[in-house]
């Protein structure tokens, strides 16, 4: 089944937004095994939207259509579907007493130009859309099923899972159940884990499970898709591969599925009754950033140190300047992290130092990163050199001291050589 | 003159990764007067790539091909591109010994299959990349000229740039010279900013200034884009415009051109050769993380606290607990911003505290917003409530930080209405 993607919208053809609507369309169709072979972009623009939709109906046999259902006068999307399928606009008394009653829930009344966003093309399937005023629709044009969504990110993301998905599973004949697993790693690239992981897909030998990776440095997320009869069937194909996966993977995968390694930290250290204080240099209150905001934080994140002198690090958590070695060291970081763990009387001290290199930016630029965590009698550290560029260093120290933190809570090495390092 | 983008690779058309390639080209030509008309993202597929070169070489005058220059096998460009001329592929001398001569100079042997990227279309006029071995070309299909540009982004960039705007202004008539101012602002909503702004382009009644707008929350772009003969021009039909934008935004405009809010902040505290600390509460770390690794921010930022307890936060300002009152108030801000001053011994301290809305996330939430500046003999402060989900409330409340201290080092007042606040 070829299916097209044709987004629209002024906004997003001259950039002033960036596109990622259709990177999620895309991916989240990936993820139910259906692929993306065509993507469109034109702007609100009566003559392009007509021949985008025109060329696609010809071509494809599932297109969706992104943007273009708002309320006022540029958003074209029904009128030039009506014309394309050679119906007539017509008034959804359904779309319409629903649009009313949205207001009314929100004690408004609905401005007169929303009535648009109930006109549709003549027979056209309502696709529905329980959060806002935008309606979605299917309808035919030339040989291919056109399904119309709303622009707001939330709206498209809820509709494609509850009404377009299964629509286009069905119309395609794959099984209807699908399950996407995820594992997040950190230290390891994507070609890497491809070698590592060569041949667990095959583990199935009906080819139902499909290996895929995407990459978002500093964290590669290695994904699993599996289809099957129903999800007892999926769970039994899916089994032995995800124990392979984590076998094969070990202590470099740092959560799983929706789970995050800011989550994951948090929930040991509650899990321990434990309390946080992190103390940071080159990566000024990035990993607090991470940390600190999250839902249930306030019990355990104590407090966060940012600077960008070691001597002022160490004054911030009362380390007598006189009793610590000059410079940048595993030593200096245990001290400051056993320093901070007292001072500040939490259970748990994490110290992130970084020494970076001098002079102008660019990717042989780098730094090298002692860091060190502190529990009441106990202390663990490393050091990393790491090249590529100053944002480069700095995003992977943050991971870099968010992961050994993790490894340490969970009883792992904080140790393990990692592909972004660079062994001296 | 019809311009259009084709975007190709696997990559981007499975949504691996965010095709900011894309957003790039078209809000760059938009900045030199021209304008990116349709978008086709196709695979590293023969078929659709002959498919989506023929038909652009039947609607557009100029084609801009962005991917598949690389060395691998699934890099299809030039040879699609030589049969939708319909013309043989031909080693260039010229672009083999330049990556000869890349190689060399990186002390390393150019391994063979780079070979590949030396093949381009018969009478193919080379587009130079200084920066890679990927080699840009262009070449007629239908009635379009195609440039053919590789996907990293910093070489596409720099040919865009040198290569391939000139020739495009060249082609479109356009006037060679051409401008962009521009202003960042906080504060200020799109459609406000565009009320306050009419008619300031057509100060220059020739129609050679465009007004437009960026909005990346919370931050908002004005732009004027202007053409002239040669740059005295340009500045003659700028002047009185930027002039007026100026007087009109007034102390919103926070930065210009490529000046950030946090670069003038810095920038303003080296020229008082002062010194800063910030305590952050709900923004955890992100006011630091603005400013604390900027180059020169050695020598001014001092320490950064972050904290989601009140009374941690005091204590780490060596603030006692008893001398202020309960509840974060403009008041409690002052006597913490007042403490971490003195505490840290810097000539600035900001304090941003913020009373988060109990309950679940959604767009009715909120926060207040408690915020001061403390230096030597003196205090300002703000009090401000923002509606609008969890991390749209700390965002703005980062920007609100940053801002007012620029205002404060600026003599302007800290307050001024937003449109973004809610009055109660």
């Amino acid at each position: 089944m070829r299916i097209e993607v044709i987004c629209t919208g002024d906004e997003v053809l001259t950039g002033k937004i960036v596109n990622t609507n259709f990177s999620y369309i895309t991916q989240r169709l990936e993820d139910a095994g259906l692929s993306v072979k065509w993507e469109t972009t034109v702007g609100d623009d009566r003559e392009d939207l007509l021949l985008a939709f025109q060329l696609a109906g010809q071509r494809a046999d599932a297109v969706i259509v992104n943007g273009g259902l708002g309320p006022t006068v540029d958003d074209l999307s029904q009128e030039i579907a009506a014309k394309a399928a050679g119906v007539e606009l017509e008034l959804s008394e359904q779309w319409l007493a629903r649009m009313h009653e949205y207001f009314a829930r929100r004690s408004r009344v609905m401005p007169p130009n929303n009535r648009k966003q109930a006109m549709l093309p003549a027979g056209a399937e309502v696709l529905d859309n329980p959060i806002g005023t935008a309606c979605g629709f299917a309808v035919d044009i030339g040989k291919a099923r056109f399904f119309f969504t709303p622009g707001v990110p939330r709206e498209l993301r809820r509709m494609l899972e509850e009404e377009i998905i299964p629509r286009l599973l069905k119309k395609s004949g794959l099984q209807a159940a699908i399950f996407l697993k995820r594992f997040h790693s950190y230290g390891i690239g994507e070609s890497h884990a491809d070698t590592l992981l060569a041949g667990v897909a095959e583990l199935v030998p009906d080819g139902t499970v499909k290996l895929g990776f995407r990459a978002h440095y500093p964290q590669l997320e290695t994904k699993l898709t599996v289809r099957g009869r129903d999800m007892d069937d999926i769970q039994r194909k899916l089994g032995p591969v995800e124990q392979e996966v984590r076998k094969r993977l070990g202590n470099f995968i740092l959560a799983e599925d929706d789970r995050t390694l800011e989550g994951v930290v948090l929930e040991a250290l509650k899990d321990q009754h434990a309390t946080l204080t992190v103390v940071e240099m080159f990566t000024s209150g990035q990993i607090a950033g991470r940390i600190a905001h999250l839902p249930g934080a306030e019990e355990v994140f104590r407090r966060g140190i940012v600077a960008r002198d070691f001597g002022e690090a160490c004054a911030a958590v009362g380390l007598d300047r006189g009793t610590v070695a000059e410079g940048i060291t595993r030593e200096t970081a245990e001290a400051v992290a056993r320093a901070a763990q007292g001072h500040t009387r939490t259970t748990h001290a994490l110290a992130v130092l970084i020494d970076v290199d001098e002079g102008a930016d660019k990717l042989e630029f780098g730094g090298t990163i002692c860091l060190a965590i502190a529990t009441g009698g106990n202390v663990a550290s490393r050091r990393s050199r790491v090249v590529g560029g100053r944002e480069w260093v700095r995003l992977g120290a943050v991971e870099m001291g968010l992961d050994c933190l993790r490894r340490y809570l969970q009883g792992l090495p904080v140790y393990e050589r990692i592909d972004f390092e660079k062994v001296e």
